[in-house]
């Protein structure tokens, strides 16, 4: 950025619903989003939701002409889904796995499979360094009981904080992702604050797309038309944000998203619409103040907000913990009476009747399989309980830290 | 550090092996501990396996007036035993989990229930930050065939990469801990080689302990005398390793270990010898360039070595992957069969004598559970060659981009 202090960036951020077997479409549309991108030539490419690694190589086979640095981000069962194309030199990569996504039990939402992540890609582009932030966090099954929000709270706050941890040696940060909360939900206000991102819809000069920038609306084939009932517009989940961290200001120019159907065709990229940002970067002459992104008071308030929900998923895994754990013990119980009196009756000790082999052994069967499962479950119930107070936690500590500041 | 430009920084860094029940004398040690940590003032305390919440809590209270920030890092089903004490405000705090971490079903050896992780705490002291990552890898139980050397070195680079992201924003990096590796063992070359760490015991101008620095010593009373047969002096695998970041000097004036023994007592502070480090710390008028610990082909040989051990891992892992779905696959086939019989048995269409019921239902649970252990390996195998796979691609591009460099 040393010779033209301008670098005009365009960005493409695109959830691609690539599920294989169970995604409708999917070779058709992954080719359509390669035929695309290709075409388009945009500087940055943000994927989400590409599960399958074929699909990666095919784009990558596919875009090595005009991307010709790319990563995927493997981790879970399934892998991430996390993918990234650049036209700049990719200098580096670190993926950070969320502590908490949901339960494995929860084999219909399937987002513990997924190992749901945060991967950063620091590149290199002009004379400026950037952090590409990509993720995907966990999705909302149920907006009016949402058992996923403690662990989509503490997902927003692991990703602010591996954000501010981790943006100090880039110019420019830029998260793109599927954040799976509306834009004024506790999480996203908790990540713009905690990290001073901005969001790229709410500054941009021109926008053109869907109305109010949504990302899963009703005129898209793909989506679910119940699920989007109580939004006759749609909702906004699918976000660009930035911040130029040291001397560098960031504009966003212009936002779009697709309407439905990809540009000029009529199907779909995916059941969400692809949010596209040009961003125009220049180098100031003094360095920028490392700021918060929302005034202290309110960011404790958010904080605080954060931090209450946090704690009533907390209190609700206690009692799993404990119920799991009650589980084991009676299994356990059963078990132990079950064995003194098969031992009672080999020793010749039982009076009347001894029980049916077969009843016996399914009884114990039947323990033997109710103590392993609820052991599992409590060991995981346990770990849910200390990553939980292990947040709420931290966020005791930065609320400390608001307050103390002068 | 502004006003006076030198701050002389005492560290203290113990693996305090505080297992409850399993440790010998674990709170005698732990009230020892604090003691000694009240009585000699230290700036910054890193400490490791200190499994148990209240074994924190009491230390905190009794360390409250000397270090009056700490902070503990809750993760896995046991924990991290990673705690921090600090006599410098601590600014905030970030976990990260190493996505390989040993195996469940390895009970005896017990690391996957820990949720091994690197904490970091910034920390502000005087008038410069520090980034005082502090961790625990994977033990080495057999040296000889070292099962876990793969997962290891997968926490190593994980180390390496998170300290190389997080530390831009500190001035001085102190990373403590036991790393559970030898001086020249890859992985040890492997982080010291890829961030710039120094080690305290190599540069230290002045050292006084146990000779080549060991810090699991046959005379302690609490070390495993048969383990150490192969090393008569001992290891040494507590580390302290620092470097600068910004326009800062460090230099170790002093490195101190204890020698099987806690200073002026009887008993050991634990099996591990405590390291204490004196480091000098300067601001220099320029700022230092950011550089690695080795030079560029030394050190793509060492990335060279530590990507043939995770490929050697993902082999085996792969493997395993193989064989647990082979035996998901016989179990789930076996049922089938049993339920064809059953079938066939209940529409009378089964000639001669049927299957006794018990010995019919033993084998339908047994089928069960074999179907349900062998899913469960495959997919956490599955999770296994996923990560080994990504750190062997990461690898990859770092050799890439060291031998790009001009």
């Amino acid at each position: 950025m040393e010779g033209d202090p301008t670098l005009r960036l365009r960005v493409f951020d695109l959830n691609c619903w690539a599920i294989r077997y169970l995604s409708k479409r999917r070779q058709e549309r992954v080719q359509l989003i390669g035929d695309v991108l290709r075409r388009e030539g945009f500087d940055l490419v943000l994927l989400q939701e590409v599960w399958s690694e074929r699909d990666y190589s095919d784009l990558k086979a596919k875009l090595g002409g005009c991307y010709p640095f790319s990563h995927y981000f493997r981790s879970g069962v399934i892998g991430s889904g996390l993918c990234v194309f650049s036209r700049f030199p990719i200098l580096d990569t670190l993926l950070y796995q969320y502590s908490l996504n949901g339960y494995p039990y929860m084999l219909q939402h399937g987002d513990w499979f997924c190992g749901k992540s945060v991967g950063l890609v620091p590149a290199w582009g002009g004379h400026g360094r950037f952090a590409l932030p990509s993720c995907q966090l966990h999705a909302e099954y149920c907006r009016e009981k949402d058992a996923y929000l403690p662990h989509r709270l503490v997902q927003a706050w692991e990703l602010a904080q591996f954000i501010r941890h981790t943006s100090k040696a880039a110019d420019v940060v830029l998260l793109g992702g599927d954040l799976n909360m509306h834009p004024e939900d506790v999480g996203i206000r908790l990540l713009r604050g905690w990290t001073g991102l901005r969001d790229a819809f709410a500054e941009a000069t021109r926008f053109e797309g869907c109305e109010d920038g949504c990302t899963l609306v009703p005129k898209n084939c793909f989506t679910v038309k119940s699920e989007l009932l109580p939004f006759p517009l749609g909702i906004r989940i699918d976000y660009i944000l930035y911040k130029a961290v040291s001397s560098f200001t960031v504009k966003c120019e212009e936002l779009k998203t697709t309407t439905g159907t990809a540009p000029g065709m009529d199907i779909p990229f995916s059941d969400h619409e692809a949010v596209m940002a040009t961003l125009c970067i220049r180098r100031q002459g003094q360095a920028a103040d490392a700021t918060l992104g929302t005034s202290e008071p309110m960011l404790a308030d958010v904080v605080t907000e954060a931090r209450t929900e946090v704690g009533v998923g907390l209190r609700a895994a206690q009692r799993q913990r404990y119920s799991t754990g009650r589980m084991a013990v009676l299994a356990l119980l059963l078990l132990l009476v079950q064995a003194a009196a098969a031992l009672g009756a080999l020793a010749g000790l039982a009076a009347g009747q001894p029980f049916p082999k077969l009843s016996f052994s399914l009884l114990a069967f039947l323990a033997i399989g109710v103590l392993l499962l609820a052991t599992g479950l409590h060991l995981f119930h346990t770990i849910e309980v200390k990553m939980l107070q292990g947040t709420e936690e931290q966020m005791r500590m930065a609320l400390r830290a608001l307050q103390e500041r002068p």
